[in-house]
């Protein structure tokens, strides 16, 4: 087997075995994550936790050996060392010295650089890259008014209920993370304005400012949607059949 | 009265007697689906529970007739028992068993199967199955950014928030609500993120995150109003002239 | 002043005196919309009291007067009696028993009919209905399909959590009220699953619901922009400069 | 350098210098802005609170320069003073007073004025005005529906929990608040029906409201992407390539 076919079987895109190693790669780093999840799980059994160090070691002997094949079968290793790709492949592996030096706990977290591994074989990371692209002015002129109506936001309703709940209310900072449980309507409910005057002005700016934060997401979908892989037909296109779908006249 | 009139009549497109049968049918099925919301009610009358119990036996005597009645008139009654409908149309009619002997009363949750009779007489099922088999593929690539979004939410407000709230943000997986909750914006308030790291994670998650998730939804709304059955109009369209459509030419 | 012309003055459409009539009918109505309001807040003072009491006498004298002059101006004084505008405008002064016998308090609320006749200066009401009528057939598909979603996610979250809370989740009925909070995205936090499925379950219905649930906005949202007075530009439709429109070509 | 080129250079426009100035003076008002949320900490240090007041003086001293420049370098002094924007900039610098003199500490908050200044050199709040100038008619009768809605959803919620709740539901004037919070589906969570009408009239209240008050959303929406500076493609328009657009046919 030739350097370049591993190169194209661990990229998912050899021309016999297909994306079979590619999806047994993206497996392995579902199931990390998974794994990583559980690890923090509290209550879980002795046995199980001993299950999923075993497992880590697993991962980490997998691409730690992905890792060695490329750097090997690169035909220009130090590039591909030193590419983003390169980079986050070894990243990925950084975590085994956790498991030789317990000073090193802190290198486990570099696990989660691993989930990145998902988008080397599918082209949405691309696509969405793109796509943000396109739109990258607009998303800054409305991030920007969404930055300013939370201030505006937080700085009134500081003013109404600071001097009611000066616990909760405390600051422009605190008031701030009403302004964002409030503007995206989450609203979990640990901080409400309870005077009539910060009452009228929420409902003002929400008024005002739902419409306005609805913008961003449109631009976002709308950019989405105009990079998806074919051309999305419009409801009110004239819907072609398929006998009639580019013939030549 | 000939044996393919009487499936017509129960399937609710006989020419005559039109969608008479039909609509007592769903009539009984929402019924049914009432008396199972009421029997869980702890404070109904002793009364009223007896009255249920009676009602529960006539639609089971209902469902038990058509169900014999279908296997009789089908032309091949082997292949109607083991068609989808067949299995459907017997696992409604299974909780009588749990009337006769009190050991199978977990057959009774059998009843709710009943609510899929109601798509046969209707086209809304098969529409919203091909309307959402149309965008499978699209629907998949954002079921996947969503998994990953709320996956990487619930790990950064673990990190932020576990050492301020361990009762409350105690792994990864209870974490994994919080993402829900937050990024739904439903927001019910049983996990809040309080500290300030927490609270400018959620912040730019949010912001990140709310634009991408609307994604699916306009997939969906789209899909939906493209299989729906008369062509809609489009605000910028032409609004034609009912005189003027569909004339020749 | 001729019969006709009165009607006319009444109804805001005068060919001199515009709207001036029909504007100060409907700024009375909206005074007494928060008349009514205010007369519920337990701390009023007891001067406002009477001075909101003697404001709505006043309301009652002049909606009388108006009937009267309605009825004697009207060509056809019957029909008007029993058009529903005529109905309305009698229930609007119903109210009026309750001051003199105080054992028809209840007639009060009838007050709040007065807010229909904010309609019959503008064609606000005729457009909504006709948008919502153009669209009912969706409507009513996607409202069952609501009601069904409702419905199942009641009863699998009743499944879920009636153990594990059987005071919040004592019955399906009352689970009903968690699937509204939670499927609208309103979110109270009044009622919130705990158990791990029923966090699951509460997952998989909202990222399912969430898309469906988005169809009825937008087919009305649609349904009432088509029905907009003007013609609506579209984003992409090529933006007419003032002096090019509508010249002849 | 001649005056207008000191104007054009405060304006950001100058043809050299470009709007190295103009962005000089927006950072100076962002962070003016951070400086005002930072004051209102109550944990903050004293030596970063002084380092703050320094700040501000600082910050005071650069608007009060610019204003002196600005209406020296004037063709038409008094025209700038009066302008909108001169009565802004002066606006601005008015705090400096609450520094002589403790009394004056109120006119302090009208350092907020100074955000209106990062509009001079932009063309957002321009084309934010003219896009809600163009559907301002829509938006007020929007405005008035959704008014009338609050209106209606919180005296039906008055009428059903009062009695239940007389805390929480005081008064309708209260309950307009919980309307608020639902409509918007923030749900903080703070007021929530009990009672079984309450609960089925907000759950009909939710489902006609929801629908309706998506419209002003989406009305603004498409108000600004249709005042963005270049025209937005559409979906399913066929993509210009770069080569071909603008080239005179």
């Amino acid at each position: 087997m030739k350097r370049h076919e591993i190169i194209a079987l661990l990229d998912g895109d050899h021309e016999r075995h297909g994306n079979k190693v590619g999806l047994a790669i993206d497996t392995l780093i579902v199931l990390s994550a998974i794994s990583i999840a559980l690890e923090t799980e509290p209550s879980l059994p002795a046995a199980l936790r001993t299950w999923l160090r075993g497992f880590e070691i697993f991962v980490l002997a997998v691409f730690s050996l992905e890792y060695i094949v490329r750097v090997w079968a690169s035909p220009k290793p130090l590039r591909y060392i030193f590419s983003i790709w390169g980079v986050i492949d070894l990243m990925s592996i950084l975590p085994a010295i956790a498991f030789l030096n317990p000073h090193w706990q802190a290198l486990r977290a570099l696990r989660l650089v691993r989930l990145l591994k998902l988008f080397r074989t599918s082209r949405s990371l691309e696509r969405l890259a793109t796509a943000l692209g396109n739109v990258r002015g607009e998303l800054m002129v409305f991030g920007a008014i969404w930055a300013l109506m939370l201030y505006v936001g937080a700085v009134g309703i500081f003013l109404f209920e600071h001097d009611a709940q000066p616990e909760a209310f405390s600051s422009i900072m605190t008031s701030l993370w009403w302004a964002v449980a409030s503007f995206t309507t989450v609203g979990y409910g640990d901080m409400v304005p309870i005077t009539t005057g910060g009452r009228i002005f929420t409902t003002l700016v929400l008024f005002i400012g739902l419409g306005i934060i609805a913008v961003p997401a449109a631009i976002v979908t709308t950019a989405l949607l105009e990079a998806a892989p074919g051309p999305r037909r419009h409801p009110d296109a004239p819907h072609p059949k398929p006998d009639e779908t580019n013939n030549g006249e």
